[in-house]
This record gives structure tokens, sequence and C-alpha cells, in this order.
């Protein structure tokens, strides 16, 4: 049995989304104990937004949800892991598929 | 050019670690700027430890340090993907080879 620890970071913990078929690792977000048993239940992702200050079903406006496949909890029990599949092949509200769509080094190549 | 925020999270930004060869995600870190400029001179990741309160050279005791292949910043430029290469295989303090070893669900079966 897990209990995940949702005080260490004010009530939230960081959550990695990885995409099931190709490993890519899609965004990070954050989930308070509501939005984890959300989740849990729906099999639906949902975050705690830290700019809206609410609880935040990932595509409740676009339509690209985040459905389920597993969720993994790390060795401190304290970050979680949720293998999903992205709908809309897009996580990243720039329209990119994943928000890490640029490499440091290129970005800062001529700086 | 792009500015990490680092003011955003007490000076800390999360990190997760992947590997080059498999995209299989390795563990979450944390680091400040000090750990960042370190990871970028060094091409060895740092981190700061937030338990040891200090910058954790991963690996340092164990010699399991990760290489630096790629480092990636979210669109917010508050998250950063290091792409790295694991020496070891094993990332975990655990042993094992990724901190995320066990899913909520099989461990929550019986419950």
């Amino acid at each position: 049995m897990m209990n995940i620890d949702f005080k260490k970071s004010n009530g939230l913990v960081p959550v990695i989304a990885q995409e099931y078929e190709t490993n890519e690792i899609l965004m990070l977000g954050y989930m308070n104990k509501e939005a984890f048993d959300l989740t849990i239940e729906t099999k639906i992702v949902h975050y705690f937004s830290r700019s809206k200050n609410r609880i935040w079903k990932k595509g409740e406006e676009s339509g690209h949800i985040q459905k389920l496949i597993d969720l993994r909890v790390d060795c401190d029990e304290d970050t979680l892991l949720v293998i999903v599949e992205q709908v809309g092949n897009t996580a990243c509200h720039t329209g990119a598929k994943s928000c890490f769509y640029r490499s440091y080094f290129e970005d800062n190549k001529q700086t």
C-alpha cells in the first residue's frame, strides 16, 4: 500500500506525463489529493493548476484529454508518473505535441 | 535565448531525467541556478538535493553518474528535461534502474 506524500510541497506533487506508445514525455503538471482521486476515479488525468489555482481537467477546453493507462509512484512516494494516451496528439498549449520541444543548446547557440 | 525561471519555486526547478537510448524515465530531481550551471559546464548532471540541502552530483558516492546528452526546456521555462546516459544502469537509491518501479494499481490491488 502506498501513501502519496502530498504534504511535502504545499499539498502538491509533481506529475510527469508520458505517452504510452512512444515513451515521449509530454509535460509536467501537479496534483493535489483531489486531482489524484479524480484521476483514479475517472481514468482521465486531472491536475491542480497553479496558475488557475483550481482543479484542471487537462483538455477541458481543447478536448485534448489524457486517458490514464498507468500511474507509477517513485521510491519516495512524492512524485508521480502518469502513462497516458494523449487525445489530439497535442499536450502543450502552444500546439506542440510535447511541452519540451526546445533544446537548451540549440536555442542558445548564438549567445 | 531561454531564461530558466528559478524564482517561481523557491529557486528550484523540477528536472525529469530520461535515458537517451530507451526513453525510460529514471527519476525526478531539482536544480537551482548553481546546479544548472555546473551541469552545463561539466556535462555531468548535478541536482540540488532538498534532503541534503546542498548541490548533489548524482552518483558522487555510488559512481552512477548521469552524462548529459541533451537538456530540454518546457514551454513555460520552469521545468527541465535532461536526456542522459545513466552509468551503472541504476538511477534509484534502492538499486532499481528507475525510481518509478511501482505501479499504483498493482500495489493497491488488495486494498
